[in-house]
């Protein structure tokens, strides 16, 4: 990394409180982090040895953060199924015959695929994670790691919550401050009363997150209200989920306006995936009653297997279009607010609402360079009567427009290419593994002809 | 164009009747015809002369159907706004300014954009449309032109049927029977009873198809009701609009059960287009429904205003996802339905389904290379218990993996290169027109403070 760049686009995009873009102005860059704005010449002048980033036909704005998503190596392959069978015949045998050099494999795939659409910070809730986080080091990434933990006699084949508490010890500040490791349980049901207990305890002992999908489905509000005599964020709190130092809820889709009311109060992030909620035929989630109340929303893909891919400016996109339809309102969710979400909303979900999130002096200089010269990016104007930047970013871009990405301080993808690894080999890797995988899986189906451990099986 | 053409590709999606895929196949391209499929070595022997082209890592498929777009240059530029306030400060100001430089300047850019993105055949209602023919007998692709037709005392700020006739005269046929103009009305309404009739007649007279906007808001339905006693489709077949060669409705959202089975007994094809339906808070099309009654079915992105962008491929995720929400069914618009309607559904709802939308001998060389070596195909498997290559493409894949594009077997973009413009020339020279066409619709605005004239004010 040079000690200190200094990045001169057409047009910056800061986010910052008051969403001023910028014109003429360079972002200068000193150990990573964002130390000033201003006029190119000037802080040249006064910063030499500077190293000079010319970034002509771009604008600059803070990386995206994905604040929901698995790695994974099944994309495509499994498909059209109502989520119980999803689950069953394909999603949970996986997770029983997964090897760990699979697992690592499927991270660093989907972690370049991230990096080369402009998301610097991703939210991966996934298995055996050191090797996660050994791919987030190595490509430049930043993570929060969060083990996909089911502790429970019907949920025996994940990561356990003795698993994370090694990545909590091991990883924390790793890389620069980089690798963010935080407790995760796939669903509060996948664990008993005693393991909830812990994994709330660990999340408190090591000052960190908790994160756990919960209301993605409707039939989980049953569930709750069968198991607790509580709606599944009132359960949650009652549990004391919410005391730790980050509570973050992957989908938050069949909340009612208590519940929204609820998280607000205790601070609760909330992770929104339009496209997995769509395509899983999950619901529409309040996500404008979430942002009216103040909630923390950010915005994540979900993984390679109900996506199918991982560019965050066309989840800003479906994004968007859920919230219009949603309210049958084309006023609603302003193009500002969906990239809210993208960027300072998801820093302020995993608890680093003041590092990252925005291009602002004192911020990690987690940024991304989008073409302009583009059709998308056609007409481009930042002022006048009819401003468009922001609702070409949101419903034109996509992460094909993103062509240098920049994580504390250091560039990892230039020229729209990889800098810290070769794609081909990590597509090659992850090719040469898939039909291992799902030969074991076959054949782990086969000798259990009729799975069951589902919680509402 | 080469004479002869022997495209050598990974693997050919073919797009026939039973959805074949094939590996180590060629397709032989003889005078703008495929005329062959087979072995790449046994038909280059059989074929002296021809010119080979190579195309590892990359599948070939039909060309992509744009079935309902307007060109424009107003991207981003007209948000948040209910349909009727974005209609009457956007878009009606804008058509009563518009100068046919700027129509064909938006044409040439729109063209180019979709080009890129995989698509070879674009329906374009639009205004001035001997320009947009000239921009498409340029750049290269497939065209049908659709007048932007308002006849009517309230709507006389659009193209007149006599313009309409004049593109039928002088364009039909053109560029070797690229350009294939059509009857065009904005909406049923923008023309008095006179006008639809001679619209009716001069498809019928031309043996070619009518095109109108229909039942996109639900508003219309109580408008069809109170001004013909009858639900939109059963009124316009009442009207005669169905006893024409072809009709293409684009939208299409608000059809009851009765409506589906009339339009597919009729041979009505419709334009579908999820995001712009998503966009305006229009609704959720009943395109199931519509599928499983027969109607040929295609799917449109509709214009750079209410998208923002023409990727189909983005256009057949959001179909299918949408499809999914709408019945609340993750097994429902199956990949391949999807990838139907954007091939085969639009070349059929354009009446050229014998010619157009699959790699069949005797159907024109309209194809594609989309890139395999990405994220977004890995895995790919065309085979075995867990085939995903149709699934990649629809959820997957981006506008931005196409690298060739042929249409009538000419090439019009290689390595994601326009071969017959320059890109960066198209899109300064919308730049620098946009600024006047704002400066006149303000004029306009200004000296018409209550513009009013839309059929439901």
């Amino acid at each position: 990394m040079a000690v200190s760049q200094l990045l001169v686009p057409d047009m910056v995009v800061t986010m910052d409180d008051d969403l001023t873009i910028l014109t003429g102005t360079a972002v200068l860059v000193e150990g990573g982090v964002i130390t000033a704005l201003g006029d190119p010449a000037e802080l040249a002048a006064a910063h030499p040895g500077t190293q000079r980033i010319d970034l002509p036909d771009r604008l600059v704005m803070p990386g995206l953060i994905n604040a929901h998503h698995h790695s994974g190596m099944l994309r495509g392959t499994a498909e059209h199924l109502p989520v119980w069978e999803w689950l069953r015949l394909h999603i949970d045998p996986m997770h029983r015959v997964l090897r760990p050099e699979e697992a690592e494999a499927a991270a660093w795939l989907c972690y370049a695929e991230g990096l080369l659409a402009g998301t610097t910070t991703v939210v991966d809730m996934w298995r055996y994670m050191d090797g996660a986080a050994r791919a987030a080091s190595s490509l430049g990434n930043r993570l929060v790691t969060v083990n996909y933990v089911g502790e429970h006699p019907d949920f025996d084949y994940f990561d356990t919550l003795d698993d994370n508490e090694r990545m909590l010890r091991e990883w924390t500040g790793a890389a620069g401050g980089r690798i963010m490791p935080w407790v995760g349980l796939e669903h509060p049901f996948y664990t008993d009363a005693a393991g909830q207990q812990r994994a709330i305890a660990m999340a408190r002992d090591y000052d960190t997150g908790i994160y756990t999908h919960c209301s993605e489905s409707e039939i989980e509000v049953a569930d709750f209200l069968s198991a607790y005599g509580a709606r599944p964020m009132f359960a949650l709190d009652e549990l004391g989920f919410f005391d730790t130092p980050h509570a973050l809820i992957a989908h938050a889709v069949w909340l009612d306006q208590s519940e929204v009311e609820l998280i607000a109060a205790r601070g609760v992030g909330v992770s929104h995936n339009p496209v997995s909620n769509m395509k899983l035929a999950s619901g529409m989630a309040p996500v404008a009653d979430m942002l009216a109340a103040g909630v923390n929303v950010g915005i994540g893909t979900d993984g390679e297997k109900e996506n199918n891919n991982l560019d965050m400016f066309e989840e800003m996109k479906v994004a968007s279009l859920l919230g219009k339809l949603r309210t049958m309102d084309a006023a609603a969710m302003d193009s500002w607010q969906v990239l809210q979400m993208a960027t300072r909303g998801g820093a302020a979900a995993i608890g680093r609402g003041d590092q990252l999130g925005a291009i602002t002096p004192g911020r990690a200089a987690d940024l991304i360079a989008v073409r302009t010269d583009t059709p998308r990016m056609t007409p481009l104007l930042t002022d006048g009567a009819y401003p468009n930047i922001h609702h070409n970013l949101v419903h034109a871009v996509r992460g094909s427009d993103v062509d240098l990405t920049m994580v504390a301080g250091e560039i990892v993808v230039r020229d729209g290419q990889l800098v810290n690894a070769d794609l081909p080999e990590l597509i090659d890797r992850v090719r040469s593994l898939v039909p291992g995988l799902f030969e074991r899986r076959s054949a782990w189906l086969e000798a259990n002809a009729d799975p069951s451990g589902l919680f509402h099986a």
